[in-house]
Parts: C-alpha cells; sequence; structure tokens
C-alpha cells in the first residue's frame, strides 16, 4: 500500500452477532463452539451476543446461556449489542466488557428499525453510557452511505450525529453500510467529514466491501468490523448483503504487510465450524477457495 | 481516487469469449444476441468469438456462424481469440480487426492448456503476428501471480516474457490473474516490473478482483478485460473463479468520476439477456442487487 501511514489494523470479529442474527436460530452451545473458535484466532474484539429481544431477533435469543458455555479468554475485549438501558444492565451483569450500540443516519430506517426517533435513539444510547460505568461504548450508526427507504445519506449529517454521540459520552463511533452502497469515492467523503479516528462496518451487497476497507485503510482508518464466513445482512433491511468476511480481509492485509495479529489458517478452522453451526455454506471467497497461497 | 492520473479507463468485454466458454454451448444466434446488447452499451472493444477447436471448447464452436448474425458496429474493434495460425487466417477472412493470443507465465500451465513450451507459444505467436497483417495483436499473458500448478508467479518472469513477446510484434500485453491469485501488493508488484502501459484480466476467485483493479488504476493502468455478469473460468483452470463483472467495475468507476464510456443500465440489459442465453443466474453483485442509487 502506497500510503504506509497505517501498519496495524484492529478487527472486531461480529460474526457471532451481525454473522448469526438473520439466520436461523442455532443452540446456545453451536453459537460458543463458534465463537471458541474464533478466539483462538488472535482477534482481540469479538462482539458475541445481542441482548435484544428474543421476539424480535430470535437467533441472538439466550445471550446469558451463550456466554456461560464460552471460553472467556482475557486476551479478548467481549463485545454486546444492546438496543436499551435493560439490555446494558443485562450485558453488564453478565460480564460484558464493552457495548456497541446502534442508531441510524437515516431517521425513516431508525423508524423502521427500532420504532423510535434519531432524538429518542440518542437519549437511549445516554442511558446505556450511564450504565455501561466507564467500559467502551461504541455507536455503529447505520445507512451511513445510503439507506434503502432515503438513498444518498449526506456525510455532513453522519458527522452531527457522531459529534452528538460523543457527546453523549460513547467513546467511539463506527460507521456502517448497513445495505451495501458505498463505494472508494464515498468512503473518501465520509471520512474527509467524520475523519479516520472511527471504526468501519461494510457489508458486501454490491461486492465493494473490500475495495472500501482497503481505500478507508489507505485514508488512515485502522479499525474494521469484519464476520468470519462473510454471512450476515440485517433481519430489517432487504437486500443487505454479507458482513465483509474477516478471511479475505485477513488475507489481502497479510499480502499488504499490514499486521492484524489474526491467524488465517485459525479463521478458516472457525469458518469450517461455522458451516458445521449454520448447516449451510458461506459467501465468503476466501473461505470457498482458499488463501492464494493454496492454489 | 487520490491519484488522478486516470481519467478514462478502457474495457474490453470479453463475456461472449471468457464469460461462456466454460458454459454449456448456446447456439450461434444467441450468442449474437448478447453480443448485440452489449454493443449497444457503448463499450468500444469487444472479444466477441473464439477461433479454437470446437472439440476443445464446445461453447466456442461456430465463431463465423456467430459474427454473421451479429449487428457489425463501426464504434465497436472487434477482437477474437486465435490459438494459432489457422484460426488467425479464419479470423482475418471473417473480418475480425484485432486478434488476442494466449500464454502462459507458466510453463506447466502452458503444457496442460495448449500442450507446447512457451517457446513454441512464441513462435505461434510470431506467426500470428505475421498473419495480422498489422491487425493488433495483444499477448494475453495467463498466470501472471500465480498458477494452480507451479505456485508464485516472479514478475520478472512475467517482464521478461513480455519483452519478448513485443519483440515477436504483439502490439500490446494483457496480464491475466487467471485463477485469482492477485492482491494489491501483487499488482504493484508485478507492475514495477512490466510497466503500466498493460491491460490486466483478472478473475474474481478470492473477491479481490475489483480491489485488484482499483489499486491499478491507482497504479496507472488503464485498460482491463471484463465479462458482463461475471462469468467466466477457464475450462482448463480448476477453481478460477468468473471475471471481474463489467457492471462491478463500471459502477465504481462511474461513481469515481472516471469515465468508460459506458452506460451502467445497458450493461445490466446486456445481463438480462445474458441469463436468459445461459439459463441461469450470473455473479455479478451489482447485477444482482442494483446499482448504488436504485436501493
Amino acid at each position: 500500500m502506497s500510503n504506509d501511514a497505517i501498519s496495524y489494523v484492529t478487527i472486531r470479529e461480529v460474526g457471532p452477532r451481525d454473522g448469526l442474527q438473520s439466520e436461523q436460530p442455532v443452540a446456545a452451545g453451536e453459537r460458543a463452539r463458534f465463537i471458541d473458535a474464533l478466539s483462538a484466532t488472535g482477534v482481540r474484539h469479538i462482539e458475541a451476543v445481542s441482548f435484544v429481544s428474543p421476539k424480535a431477533v430470535p437467533a441472538m435469543a439466550d445471550p446469558d446461556t451463550v456466554l456461560a458455555a464460552i471460553d472467556w479468554r482475557s486476551d479478548v475485549t467481549w463485545w454486546a449489542l444492546v438496543p436499551n438501558r435493560r439490555g446494558a444492565e443485562m450485558a453488564v451483569a453478565a460480564g460484558i466488557e464493552a457495548l456497541t450500540v446502534t442508531i441510524s443516519a437515516d431517521p425513516v430506517y431508525n423508524e423502521r428499525n427500532v420504532h423510535m426517533t434519531i432524538a429518542d435513539s440518542e437519549a437511549a444510547i445516554g442511558e446505556i453510557v450511564a450504565i455501561a460505568g466507564g467500559r467502551p461504548v461504541d455507536a455503529v450508526v447505520s445507512c451511513c452511505f445510503g439507506s434503502p427507504y432515503s438513498g444518498e445519506t449526506a456525510p455532513g449529517g453522519v458527522a452531527a450525529l457522531g459529534a452528538r454521540l460523543l457527546d453523549r459520552g460513547v467513546t467511539e463511533l463506527t460507521l456502517a453500510d448497513t445495505t451495501g452502497m458505498a463505494t472508494p469515492a464515498r468512503v473518501r467523503a465520509l471520512l474527509a467529514e467524520c475523519g479516520t479516528d472511527v471504526g468501519l462496518h461494510l457489508h458486501d451487497t454490491r461486492g465493494t466491501a473490500l475495495v472500501n476497507a482497503y481505500e478507508a485503510i489507505r485514508c488512515g482508518v485502522s479499525r474494521f468490523d469484519t464476520a468470519a464466513g462473510g454471512l450476515g445482512g440485517s433481519p430489517f433491511a432487504k437486500g443487505a448483503g454479507g458482513n465483509l468476511p474477516t478471511e479475505d480481509l485477513v488475507h489481502l492485509l497479510d499480502d499488504e504487510g499490514i499486521v492484524t495479529g489474526i491467524d488465517l489458517g485459525r479463521v478458516l478452522d472457525a469458518v469450517t465450524v461455522l458451516r458445521e453451526v449454520v448447516g449451510h455454506d458461506v459467501p465468503g471467497r476466501v473461505a470457498t477457495f482458499g488463501p492464494r497461497t493454496s492454489a
């Protein structure tokens, strides 16, 4: 990479949450088995569960059972998605170390997804921050590059929302391309408004997730959400493609000489477990065809 | 794109040849219908047929029948793949304006693919150049980033082969990633040896085709082979993924403000024809989910 500013990329593995949430529900023990395979890869951040209503997202039921079954490795920061103060209280009680919260850059999407106005979601996030008691709280802003309901998202609006969320006490921001509408040009435009001290959460609907990550790294971004195997897609967003596959990003960064701390072979092992857990194949390309050096 | 040296990218549409060659054979009239849909997109270069043995590649049979059926638009340069002097003679007799020839950067692949040594293939290309009579002859060098038989390909060897081919009279070189082993780092390494006055022919086996094209454009490459719908893969190369989809590259470049002269909507129309012609869906992501602005 001609921009040599970034030498280390931090990956947060979201496969157990964003990867599985649209799947048919699987037993908590199976989810724990997948998580254990992931924590053996060297990844330092795992979003393991979500404390959402099991009626809303059946595949995310029983987070406490999952968390009781995993190997709680101390070299991993354990994240959970929480939708409200009750979810935050449950997560903290379960020993979760860091919280993700969501809000949409598109008010229409926010309304349809969580039935709240942006202002109400901001207030709820403030309450979660209070419950977090100093733990990291990452606000994952959906639809940062566009929304299936409202088309383009203005980068300035995302930046303003991000600033308000930081005022509410969130410790970091992650900008999400919920339905895969980003291109490198849009990545640059958004980062120009929001700065590069953000995470990116990319979906591969239109085949651009990897090139968008690449462009973001060139711009100076060093935090990414990815999902082993490339499963995923919001249960609320029609046409949402899978997450950027962890193994595809690690495969590219290994060849760039950019350190992730993650062992590609072990990610592929985790994908093997994932296939067993979900009972079908996965979209990730390197998982399907093997690393370049295996050809 | 922060590198603003490239403002125009020339795309050669290879869907009728590389896209269809691994498919079940379809009627010449159907292939012509696909070609006519492609020539209406604004693309200025189309590889329409191949004059290979129909025993070796049944889907490429009857090139003369295909060529007799197409709308022979004057704003398109019509290319054909020719394997030897007899193929070149047939192509010239059929009115083809420009020839692609293939040779592999990996001697083992060359041997298994065309049962010739590299030296024999070079000599055959020299004969084809003579028959071309001043028409453009593009040497498409396969396995430039690696081979399923021999692993890594040394960039210096590709550059040396390219120099010899130019000495033989080919007018241009296209570097092919036959089995999708390129990454941006490998693109930079190869271009450092070969220069940027080359075309790239990328396959998406490991999900890197688009990011590789993006990196190549940043480096100064302005010529690409792509296939509408992203069909393809060599019938001789196990594990070869589809070609870089035309619509995925145009979709990205449109948003970058890089001109291709190609109308994305018309490419998607051509993909609709392609689905009818081959009788199944295609892997291209923008063709599957629509352009970002349609979300």
